[in-house]
């Protein structure tokens, strides 16, 4: 590896870290029976997470005051409701609906890998997931963050440029100092722009089998790596 | 243990958690020897903690635009120069004094007794120190922290209410579902009076072997306990 002096990790998390749409649609189906709720609860995800961008950007263009992420899920599942024959549900049942993104399993490799990162590094979150939703994930998945960072704690969602310098400000150090790992070309076209290193992780199944995007990286980033453990065996971990 | 239903402890660090006079009376001594200075480094630590509240107070009162804790201890270590004899040291032997702030050790209990409590509380800094100097104590010292909160994260130094209420508020959970854990009577007196439960911890050396504030509670608290061992065995873990 080429000496980059890098002092600290951060993490997008979901599709990164965790398997938001294999969660979702194994808890989904697991609850769902139980309550006689028939639905396609990958299907369920997939537009669920459709509506994630556009609420950040009403929230990044000031339409709509500063909602963290547990705010905007529980707006956006309101307008699935009908759709997938959810009306009748009561609030308990939307929360925990909505709180299954604080139960996203990682995906296999990840603990395994942060664990050996952690020894050289420092571990942050730079998510747009909000702090309790991401502190209570890792708790249960035993993600081993040093601490949470990202979008709740800076006050502005990813891509901006401020949710990766203000986090890397909070760690003391410089915006090269820093990796950030994502499965996402525009999240490290992002982070790129203000002085971050960048390690791209393939996840082909974030989005399920027929995955499109994000399948290769599209720019020239410091490592591409196939996993976390493929990306700690790459930084001599 | 009456059950208060607690799902998150904060930590008041300073003192609580860490020994920072002991630690900084420690380091100081070796290392000032290979720079040939003649002091008490613990006389040094005690006037140096003593800059602090009222160096804060300016922060709090808007006196002085918001610094966090690594730029009040800087601009307090400027003050001491004179009086201590080290006028004449540069400015990257100024940052090895200022960072042993992020080099503190831990009281002998604060390590175990903390891997116990995390098995079943979420376990978050509440400190006056700033995020970088929070992390890179937990990581030198394997301090297991879910995540860093506290002042630089809210922008509040403690005991402004909302130092306490907005860390909470971050964790997603009630005043009364969090256990403040201080060895000092008016971090307590400040959580309790925003709906904070509260745990005593005696750190009867704190100030060294001549200690006379905070040897005993002051007010009626949820717990009193010897040391973090103590504590962890008082919540079951």
């Amino acid at each position: 590896m080429v000496d980059l002096d890098i002092k600290a990790l951060t993490f997008d998390v979901f599709g990164t870290v965790v398997d938001w749409r294999g969660s979702i649609g194994r808890e989904g189906s697991v609850w769902g029976d139980t309550k006689k709720l028939e639905l396609d609860w990958f299907a369920f995800a997939d537009t669920w997470r459709g509506l994630y961008q556009p609420a950040m950007e009403k929230v990044r263009t000031g339409e709509l005051d500063w909602i963290n992420l547990d705010g905007l899920h529980l707006m956006n599942l309101h307008q699935l409701l009908g759709e997938f024959g959810l009306d009748n549900l009561n609030k308990e049942e939307l929360n925990h609906i909505n709180t299954m993104w604080h139960r996203l399993d990682p995906w296999p490799d990840s603990v395994a890998g942060m664990n050996r990162l952690k020894t050289k590094f420092t571990l942050a979150s730079l998510s747009n997931g909000n702090v309790a939703l991401i502190v209570n994930m890792a708790k249960r998945a035993r993600i081993p963050w040093d601490t949470v960072l990202g979008a709740e704690v800076v006050g502005h969602y990813k891509p901006e440029p401020q949710a990766y310098t203000k986090s890397v400000e909070l760690l003391g150090i410089k915006p090269s100092q820093t990796l950030m790992v994502a499965a996402h070309n525009s999240d490290l076209i992002a982070a790129s722009a203000v002085g971050l290193r960048t390690a791209f992780l393939r996840r082909p199944l974030e989005y399920g089998p027929n995955q499109s995007a994000d399948t290769n990286p599209t720019a020239d980033y410091n490592f591409v790596a196939e996993d976390l453990i493929d990306l700690a065996e790459q930084l001599g971990t």
